[in-house]
């Protein structure tokens, strides 16, 4: 009973040099939970191996004291874990762990290698085995197969060359913890300082839960050492990548309170929502935001268009996996769920209803049909951000590209479809207005894609 | 590390008439979750005998497919119950269920039942054995025993007129659901039609999850029985009692989705907001809740003030049970696990802060500090109703008198203490101007209580 | 995938005077686990109150260091439950813990109250509830009505008289530790010592294992009060109750390290076996058990005979609750997985296999053809004990009378049905010579009932 | 809690051709659940790819209808593990499942691959990575590597050359069934039949369970290959190893209604016992065994010398992991919790009690001090093997070689350390003189390594 979204597939987080390595990664994954609700799983090292532990589930209930206290010294990664259907094999929630000639090694990454199938096939060719289906297996074939010539930083160096994608990793190896942004910059990751210690994390929300000051973002294709010698960078990548960080992380994956690619999430959320009320104005008594995600952006409408804010749609804060319906079924059972319109506000008004996008549509028309039950006399959809058209192959769930109603509808076929008096999508233009650069990965919006999509060996795209 | 507030103990719901009664209460319960996550249990009645089911956990946790079906039957009837430390036993999560001569009964309640330690003194006295603590026992045994003389209602008609206190009861016997509420009406409970069947819950809210239609509140002192015959209602107590529903439901208890003593929460609390802001208004760049309870009452404070609303808080929606706090503790821990400042909101800013209500200060005093962290120039706390400066003895968990903070401070008192630039509590006249009638229980603010404390043997009153 | 076996109901357990009561108490529900493994509980007076602990599940795996330590206190009680389909309400394990006006009490037993029923309606008609399923419950009314004109000995002593049936019951009521024996004897219950602790078990192999001197049996009617003063006995029950113990406990109840009824279970046992070789010997090679109950007799057998014995036969001792055949089914596989014959020591030999009772005869089919197949040129059946013709209803739990073969066949006809040369079953008058008392409840065999059985209300009898 | 005895630390199982192999795998395991209950796993090949499911517990627990049914095929392998402490990693439970160029594989082994450090060490210089702390990666690792050059069955046949120890193997691969026995046969492995399928496993009980026809042992040093094709052998290994099966087995290991190495275990530890009555007479009145794994010799004991065989010891079956032992500590507690005497069988009588072996000698002193306690005139201890006094390196969990009692201690002082009246020990040519051949291993007894325990890179040897 997930909602209609888009759906990010991790979180990553590291820290270097405070004796509570363990308890400082786990409050970060903690604050990063909205990037990963499957599983989670921590590795650190303690000055002779690396520890660690992994399980399904939610942070705040996976690990504990006792648990923590297991996991001593200075150096630790971990991971969030995206819930995706079918592969519950705990042997692939991150970090993997493995042992090198040098000594072990823990890495951890959000995103998607996408040519990690032909390395695989190659490296089998050359006689490797691989235990677990993650992609971050084939990665550590290639150092470990360097090491054999070189050094640790060098091997690493050299084999993420080879990987192509969208991906932020962070790696525990030697005594030092290593960041490493893909060449686009597809994928966040930000630097903050604790006292003494050096914190790597997707989102600076969890920075400020353990009260680190924020450095800067690890820049597109920049490989980050942090070690007893202090903290330098290198380029592992050929020149010639663009930077293409993601919009939707502004549009909807982020939280508000983040700041992101040298902008507040919040700001460029509400501006959003300013945009739109501008481009897509009408006569209406209250706006109100589908909660929480599209608040932000509501807040920009209403400003920018005068027309009062109302929470007229509350969120319940308990939701669960899977509800038991009865079987003489309940109108908008699905939505009903996990939202509930505030009748006295909803009824008799003029209703701008505000969302950050609309992937297939169902959710939206539900929605539109609780308002007009709840007394509504116009229900009018604003989206804060363009059609999304096309599917994502960077390391985000979506749909396929049939599955898209944007991408099969005209948007006035899908006002008709979602029962709206009217229905408009925050322009492209409009988007990138607001953004501070316009090298930004727009793919789900126009179809041009930074990173060739057919690398992936799949048959659908 | 619940959060600084006053926390209600209890929800009933109640099903008759529907084949799929047990999956409509859950539903109702679910709906209901706000108002007791502790555990909760469900009884219904398959014609022949009452099935039920009752654990610790939340109701989305508790119930499943499997556990539905093993109860069968059209009546049912389910509780939430409220984490209070310590009684862990499962045999005190309601319903319970027992076994009278003329069959089964199983009750639940929300409140408090003021008198039961000396009915229980006089029933041991006779020869009556106690196996749980609830003081829905001592209830069921004044029932019991007039049963040898009279008939079921009329037994349960007498026996509730022995019963002090503040109470919603939900009884499931002999095939009929019924509903009973306290004299001074101080707890909620509202009736609700779906279908043939009717529906009994504490809020409304629950109506609408299922699709019920709202039909009316159950008066105070009434007792409302609903068979194979119809509906109808008796009216067990002597007059004299006045009514005194809880206004702080209107002020936190309930969702602001709910309808509630003839009015809307959403209503009432956003024009709680609205009189706060014309009773201590301030010049400032925003006003910003304490979410989410404080959300409503903050639109009607930027309605009335013209003060822009933004989100300058962000709550986090993963909050466990328990967080491990590094050994170098992090400022405001404890609040950072649930709050997060937007800094490019709140940088620069003079904000006003508006929360429901302050009871020993503590989470206030951590958000002053948060936001002048995040670069508030000032900050100003409102709060949407008047001090709360005694203790409830309705069956509502809060603080001894003394450490209510406005029991022992001057609003000026705890201005310094919380850091705030200015500090103001809406008037007990502002908030009463907002509510259709003045016969509300005020005790918590005024110490008027409509039900003599006193009847609880406690050494604390 | 349950033995062919009759099975016993229960296990009890006490310790007064022992700051550790608790551990002991387990130790003594562990060394009784055969006789009831679905659940057990605790319930230990710490001097103030009566701190419980019960579970479904084995007492190994119940019982842990951190919950005996939050069950202090010098005086205890213990049960152990036998699995009965159906009934998996935790309220039903015992002990059952209650509130009289005099303090708490706590009761364990094992056995059958016959008149429950009779007592419970007529409590409930003049008023009290029930709100287990027990029937100790009716018997703590009772006592409990009692108080209100007297003493809690006497209260006790006058209720337990109103109870028909078998039973040896523990009670912990005011720092005393009281001990119940059914009038007629059927269920065992003896008296240990260590050092100035007593200790109440239902079979004195739970002495052994905590190092308790057993001191001697508690007497058919006897009522044993332990307490600060000391240890003295009353006698409830009206004379003319005849002693009536449970004959099945020497034939397969009890454990063979067992002292029971002033006869060692071992010595009777094997006796069994040595009346059963005079009374129907064979020509045959090797004598061997059904493992683990027939090793007894059948050292009796091979002793009288001078026939070879062998463990013809051998247990799999990890046998779980249930196992998942392939649909292509498995010859005699519900006895594989617990019996597997040793074909070195069965091929071409004529085989005497001695078991202790045949129920339905299924099991014993299955071994006969197991025992052919591993290469038996012959197969002699003989039971040590006569065949069981009647049901019991005093506590445990027996098949329907239609469901008894030796009910419905002759001996010759289970002989062919279950495949067997020969077959025999020890004889009545076999059975009493080797008991140092003819005053045995024989009515399995016998059909005479010492209680009369139509006192319980069941259609079945 | 254990008992004081070596422990063998796995079971292997597999099928192949049979359409629920995953189900009769089940059963083969836990027909061998005496040789490993900490944890168990399967491997089923599907036609396609390998699904497997390992996890901690006992077989009986682990598996359930539903998780066979995710295990669908006609090839199986399966694995039971021994508990040693500390690595409870659930990677590291058998079978192992890697991807190779040609497709998946999956390995199981009972025993001890001993060189594997250095092959370890040579793959990490040669760029490989371990992703496990099994010694079957390295295996994986050398087979893989061959990929390159030849097909999968001369890989696997290059690469297990390689491998030094005692072991028996079972592998899926590419549609096939195939099972190793290393060289010397250290290590059990026999082949089942059943209608088309055929069945690989470490003890013949597991065939009779299922209903399968024994064939015959796999070979030392034979590589057994089951496919589509029919049955084949290779023999990988160089000539000039000496056959070495484990004479433990027969000793201990072995259940009694096995079959190994050409002979029957009941009939092999019968006659031991019977060459240690002719040995070792002494004039007593009954003869009892340290029950279970003594029974066997203790019969022949019996039967050898004349004296009464009694079941003087009853075990408990109830065993759990730990008993809490109360402050005060009870006598002999370790082995009460498992054992307790039938003081009417002890008492007055001069007891020959039989064991099968003697590793630190502390049981045995408790079982003669409790012999006493029981009233036993006499305790004579009578040894079924020779005295242990080394340690086995081939996968077996034994002490270290000074703690093994008999390495520093005379019979004589072993006899006064645990206060029997007589101890012997069988003689190793009374053993031998039992066995079909004297090609056994009997290191444990003699120091007679036929493996080089210092391939091991173990400091204690």
């Amino acid at each position: 009973m997930a909602f209609d979204k888009f759906s990010d597939k991790c979180a990553v987080a590291g820290v270097y040099g405070n004796h509570e390595a363990a308890n400082l990664v786990y409050l970060c994954l903690y604050a990063l939970q909205h990037r990963g609700q499957q599983g989670t799983g921590m590795a650190v090292y303690d000055g002779k191996k690396i520890n660690s532990y992994k399980s399904f589930g939610l942070v705040a209930d996976v690990y504990n004291k006792k648990r923590l206290k297991k996991l001593p010294g200075k150096l630790a990664i971990g991971h969030n874990r995206y819930p995706t259907d079918g592969n519950y094999s705990p042997g692939n929630i991150q970090p993997i762990v493995a042992e090198l000639p040098i000594g072990q090694i823990a890495v951890a990454y959000n995103g998607n290698f996408m040519n990690t199938y032909k390395i695989r096939e190659e490296l089998m060719k050359d006689g490797a085995i691989f235990s677990t289906e993650t992609d971050l297996e084939p990665f550590l074939h290639l150092i470990s197969r360097r090491l054999k010539s070189t050094d640790i930083n060098t091997a690493i160096i050299e084999s993420v060359k080879e990987l192509s994608g969208a991906f932020a990793i962070v790696v525990v190896v030697e005594d030092s913890l290593i960041g490493i942004r893909d060449p686009n910059g597809v994928k966040p990751l930000a630097l903050g300082k604790m006292k003494d210690a050096y914190v790597l994390v997707s989102e600076t929300v969890a920075l400020d839960l353990i009260g680190a000051k924020f450095v800067r973002e690890i820049e597109p294709g920049e490989m980050i050492i942090i070690d007893a010698t202090g903290i330098r960078s290198v380029y592992p990548f050929d020149k010639g990548f663009k930077p293409a960080p993601c919009v939707f992380e502004h549009v909807y994956f982020a939280r508000p309170d983040s700041f992101l690619y040298g902008q507040d999430v919040y700001d460029v959320r509400k501006s959003f929502g300013k945009i739109l009320a501008r481009e897509a104005p009408v006569d209406a008594d209250i706006v109100i935001p589908v909660p929480d995600s599209g608040i932000t952006a509501t807040i920009g409408y209403a400003e920018e268009s005068g027309i009062q804010f109302q929470m007229g749609l509350i969120r319940n804060h308990y939701v669960g996996r899977t509800f038991i319906e009865p079987s003489q079924s309940i109108r908008d059972f699905g939505v009903k769920v996990k939202l509930n319109p505030v009748k006295s506000i909803i009824n008799g008004k003029r209703v701008i209803v505000v969302d950050d996008s609309i992937v297939r549509g169902t959710t939206s028309k539900k929605i539109v049909h609780m308002l007009r039950d709840a007394g509504a006399t116009e229900v009018h959809v604003r989206v804060s951000s363009p059609p999304t058209k096309n599917p994502c192959y960077y390391g985000i769930d979506t749909p396929s590209r049939k599955e898209l109603i944007s991408n099969t509808h005209t948007d006035e076929e899908i006002r008709k479809f979602i029962g709206a008096d009217s229905l408009s999508f925050l322009s492209l233009e409009g988007m990138i207005s607001v953004l501070a650069s316009d090298d930004y990965c727009t793919a789900c919006f126009t179809g041009k894609y930074p990173i060739d999509p057919t690398l992936l060996k799949r048959d659908d795209i």
